[in-house]
């Protein structure tokens, strides 16, 4: 039963579900002559955005996998593209899906709520499908292709070179260009995470801000006027930054989590080995297989630790989780008069129950003891904690977005003060659970139990990713039931599912970060064994601060590391407001060179603002991509693998608290300024009002640009550092 | 010459020459009768305001003294009473002067911009005295008054008790007591420091809150106008959060630099007469002895290692500092015609130069290598690298701060995103700064070298003081100028007091910062060496994130730690809020019982406001400042020294980050609206304008309470834990 077969068959199912739930969607009616248009042009504009990123993907995978090729060899230039074509087509097949779901559900709004409801939330379900099909079908194949390199050779304690540059080190060769491979396919997904997420995040908010500032201020139009050049760009912005940005996330965390376990497995085997066949003393072999404890490995059978069956495990169990969302989203019925937040609520346990089921079931039929289900239950649990918590630092039924409520009506600056300050107290509770299951999994069988419950965090991803998608499609549904003018009581439908989407985003977005923070740490785990295990010594890494060689650089690299995501998150910002000035120049100039676009009598050039910020967006996210991959690689290079140990540590550090503080924040401000809307404090138009619109406008930003791309940031700086780990010196190469 | 009497000569001649200075100002005529009036009331403020934190201080040091006395014995809790008293004089000293300073200034101010320097700068001057002398004064005190605890006894292999609470472990009991004794001497200082800077901040940002939103918004009068009950209050507020607070802060740096040099020297004495005499491997011994290397002490002559010597090599530097802050004082002369700023600046050159000339001499004529010296000078020179780059970041001459003005074009909302991504962007070169002191330091001598670097960065504290205290007594000229109306040119020469002020201010706040973490980092170091070293295993600490039995609750440890300052920055803007809300309802009440005030026929109340925010601030800081000195207590005790270490570091990163990013967002912020004021984008008035004011209003509890309070934050839990760190299991309670 031991196969890759069955999780690839499992895979395709997906897909195939994929394809299922998207012709359901194609067969409904896209309503009114005025509603096809407008899809049409939001349509167009996102395709617009997906050919400007694929020149660039061109561009920067072709080069880097060649790099990894001269590098490493064929096998791992291959499997970082596999990674980065699956995650792109993963994008790619989630908004093409939302660009046809959102007028459509507009269409099905004017028969009734749950219909649209139904239509919305398949259009969603493409995209889950899609992302963990994807995600897993290219691991599974990138392990089939190359399942020669996750089969132990002899000559283990062997000196090997694995890359061109002839960095020698202890372990079996194949064993740990396996590890290169898997950690490549990794980064591949995690790239174009970075370019879906930054770039998503770049666009939408700077065709957010050009249509606001030229059309809302200067022309007086209201929001979404089909006037306004830069109307469509904002449309497809929220297809582009929330459907594709998030699902590409999520994708690169289930990737990271599972590429976490297979790498610190094949390390594992590495050190045990090694340490059986050399003469350590007997404590330290003893200390090397307590940490095989988890896999109920003890000295007398170490030769039986059948490393391939133990990599199918993990494997395994996010197959597992693909199908109990399968069996969640088929349970999804859209009963009229139900609680439309309870109904998706629902499908989200069923699946979540299924995950932990299955995963019970699986690692009882594997040759191990049951810490791998322990772990990856404990991460499902506190995944959805996390969740529910941001719910209420952002929900307007709670205190916190009241508080900021009734601070605006002493204006602006109080709005934005206590706007923060409701973002920094909500890391309180996200980092105490994410602390509390590290030290429960870690107890449970050691670091590579913190990466299952990484993985189990992330088991069920398919059903997030389909929850989290369906809001940017009702959004989107929102805004055309507006331009088609479709009448009071359709626009009363999709405005309530508008809200259930802004209530799924919110539990979405705190998922995204507590996982990804989870993720991150078990690649930083995967990297630390990495870093120990291809060491002249191999040993218990030790990057104790006072290490006499580097305990300086480790200690300055944390001081670096927790830096840069401040850094990074300034040039986000400035990219933003660059790319919004460029829009206002184009907005102006399109109503300066044909003045019958204001009077409705000329079409306006959307393509062209589509093409604006697509282009700049892509163009702008440069210096902070380059940040997050070049500076792992150098400070490895010069400083070595403990320094770059250090760097990881406070980025994660940094990355964590400023990710939830953005994130929540700009929430909090967001739902304080509808709070104000339904009527509090004054209601709209009141001096109240204004303060919560300059709130909301700053948060916004900060939480569709800065919180999420941070996400990203560490995950690419950990996987980066564990693919090219072998490579970097133990010592910075300036000391002796 | 290694007497401890020289260096407390110097202290009490500081001491002296600060008594001159007072008598300098005080020979000063004061004005008008109506600066008179001004003046008595600001001085009534601040008594008032020093009266309510007496109480606090009675209550809170007593207990906490008798908790030591008990815990430790009664030279504990001597030695923590006279660092509270000491630096609760310090802050009283200074603050008195400060408010004998200002309206004497203003009066020069009115026959002369440069008598005015003078008398601004001689105010100033008796805090930066006042500061120097009392921290090395007490602390020499400390020594001479406990000097046995300080000389080896026989026995340092035994197993010891030095609480009440029977831990015992292995070390020479009268040094470990010595490491005590002085840890609470720091502590004692610290919690000061956190009352003066918190409380500080508090106070001055609610006060300034409340006059303007009542005051300006409500009842339409001008800024500092004296019919507004709370002008008092604000003006007050420049003197307890500017003076007060960053003294405090400053002296709390200066005594936790020196203390972390004698706790490492007092455990690496015990260290390495420990691993003589047990019988160590030779790798292991030679482990412990490469630390002494900057000691020049090898394994031959360790019985030679002379440590109270050595103890006594970094107070001489420190008194060292003293003078040549002395000389620097008395160098500056206040020639007509000259840049003002130039004036200050080459008496600070003066100083730097002559400590590291004393240090040098110092170093030399001790029994160790030139290494302490080394240290020190990079420690000099970094601290004034630190100081001149946050000026780019803040000052309007720089693209930074005409960026924001620039973008307050498009609305409040750019100009508070833009000012946050300044203070995110500025972050860069203080961390880089600070990661290669590290490292050069480091690499020179160890984690001690840290220390003497982090002691450099703060020996010539007396002159930092001294010019960063001038600047809010020009602040206060400056309104008491206005308040009384001394005419156009008087106006003119305080303002330009004031402008030079406020930058010297900037370069205080950067400097304040980077000498802060530093600091915590010796302190964090004599940590560390103090768990180590009273461990079971007296052996090269180790912390390694993959040691079996402490590596979670490192990590988690690291995640908790990185939270703690974003609540308590939270916990510190809503304590603002809601002072300021107390202030505002009585505000309000006294325009209403007493209609007369705004027609200028009745005095309002301005103690009743006064004490309001004394009281409240003082009240309202409780919950923050439980969380700095119980939560490294309780993590410490229950989940033992290793996880507290964690929490420590990922506190350390948070707070440096944090702390930059809010002074140089505020400062930034604050110095884009003079920018707009002095006639760009529109200038005074314009909706430009009002975007800037919006951005100062956040920036200021930012800059002034959140930022400043984060500096003590950490520096409290650090010297809290080391105070501690005996008690501390090795292991989480509930393992094994």
């Amino acid at each position: 039963m031991y196969s890759i077969v069955y999780p690839l068959i499992i895979c395709a199912v997906a897909l195939g579900a994929a394809f299922l739930f998207r012709r359901l969607v194609m067969r409904e009616p896209m309503g009114t002559e005025r509603m096809v248009e407008i899809h049409t042009y939001i349509r167009e504009g996102a395709y617009a955005f997906m050919i400007e990123e694929a020149k660039v993907f061109l561009f920067v995978m072709l080069g880097l996998s060649l790099f990894l090729l001269w590098l490493f060899g064929w096998e791992v230039g291959v499997a970082f593209l596999i990674g980065a074509l699956f995650s792109g087509t993963a994008g790619f097949i989630g908004m093409d899906a939302a660009t046809q779901a959102n007028v459509r559900t507009a269409n099905a709004a004017r028969s009734g709520f749950n219909k649209a409801l139904k239509v919305a939330f398949s259009g969603g379900s493409v995209m889950g499908l899609a992302v963990g099909g994807l995600a897993l079908g290219g691991l599974c194949l990138v392990l089939l292709f190359f399942r020669d390199y996750f089969i132990p050779t002899s000559g283990s304690g062997n000196k090997v070179f694995i890359s061109n540059i002839p960095i020698p080190f202890l372990g079996n060769v194949n064993l740990i260009k396996g590890a290169v491979i898997v950690s490549a396919y990794s980064m591949g997904a995690s790239l174009v995470a970075l370019f879906d997420r930054v770039g998503g995040g770049i666009y939408t908010k700077a065709a957010d801000m050009g249509a606001d500032l030229v059309g809302k201020v200067e022309a007086k139009i209201p929001e979404d006027d089909p006037r306004n050049p830069a109307t469509i760009a904002d449309n497809v912005g929220d297809n582009v930054g929330d459907v594709g940005g998030l699902g590409a996330d999520l994708l690169e965390s289930f990737v990271g989590a599972i590429i976490s376990i297979i790498v610190m497995l094949l390390y594992l085997w590495v050190g045990a080995r090694y340490a059986i066949e050399s003469n350590l003393s007997d404590s330290e072999i003893l200390k090397l297989l307590s940490c095989l404890d988890i896999l109920n490995i003890t000295e007398p059978n170490i030769s039986d630790f059948n490393l391939w069956n133990l990599i199918l495990l993990s494997v395994f169990i996010a197959a597992g989780g693909i199908i109990a969302c399968l069996i969640g989203i088929l349970f999804i019925r859209f009963n009229p008069g139900q609680n439309p937040q309870r109904i998706l609520m629902n499908g989200k346990w069923v699946s979540a129950g299924f995950t932990i089921l299955f995963a019970g079931i699986i690692t009882y039929l594997f040759p191990t003891n049951m810490v791998p289900f322990y772990a990856t239950a404990l991460g499902i649990i506190s995944g959805i904690a996390i969740g529910f918590l941001s719910e209420y630092f952002t929900s307007d039924h709670f205190s916190p977005v009241q508080r900021i409520a009734k601070g605006s009506q002493s204006g602006p600056a109080i709005t934005v003060t206590s706007g923060l300050a409701v973002g920094m107290e909500s890391t309180l509770f996200p980092v105490l659970i994410l602390s509390a299951a590290t030290i429960i999994s870690y107890q449970l069988g050691g670091l590579i139990a913190v990466s299952f419950s990484a993985m189990g965090m992330l088991s069920f991803v398919v059903m997030t990713v389909s929850i989290d998608s369906y809001g940017p499609i009702a959004d989107n549904a929102s805004g055309i039931t507006e331009m088609s003018g479709l009448g009071q009581d359709v626009r009363e439908r999709t405005d309530r599912l508008d809200s259930v989407g802004n209530t799924t985003a919110a539990i979405g977005k705190g998922f995204a970060i507590g996982s990804a923070a989870f993720a991150a740490l078990g690649l930083f785990a995967a990297y630390i064994w990495s870093a120990a295990g291809s060491a002249e010594e191999v040993r218990m890494p030790n990057i104790g601060l006072l290490n006499v060689d580097v305990g300086a650089f480790v200690i300055a690299g944390l001081f670096v590391g927790a830096m840069i995501p401040y850094v990074f998150s300034a040039l986000l910002i400035r990219a933003v407001s660059s790319t919004a000035d460029l829009m206002i120049v184009e907005i102006r100039r399109q109503f300066r060179e044909k003045p019958g676009i204001l009077k409705g009598k000329d079409v306006p050039d959307y393509r062209r603002c589509i093409g604006i910020t697509s282009h700049a967006g892509l163009k702008k996210m440069f210096l902070p991509a380059i940040l997050a991959i070049i500076t792992p690689f150098l400070i490895g290079l010069i400083f070595g693998r403990w320094a770059l140990a250090g760097v990881l540590v406070g980025t994660l550090l940094s990355c964590i608290q400023l990710a939830i503080q953005c994130a929540n924040s700009g929430g909090a401000m967001d739902n304080a300024k509808k709070y104000i809307e339904q009527g509090h404090y004054g209601g709209k138009g009141s001096e109240t009002h204004a303060a919560g619109v300059i709130g909301d406008t700053v948060g916004d930003p900060l939480k569709d640009t800065v919180g999420p791309s941070l996400d990203i940031l560490v995950k690419l700086m950990c996987v980066t550092s564990l693919l090219f780990a072998s490579l970097f010196p133990l010592k910075p190469i300036f000391i002796k």
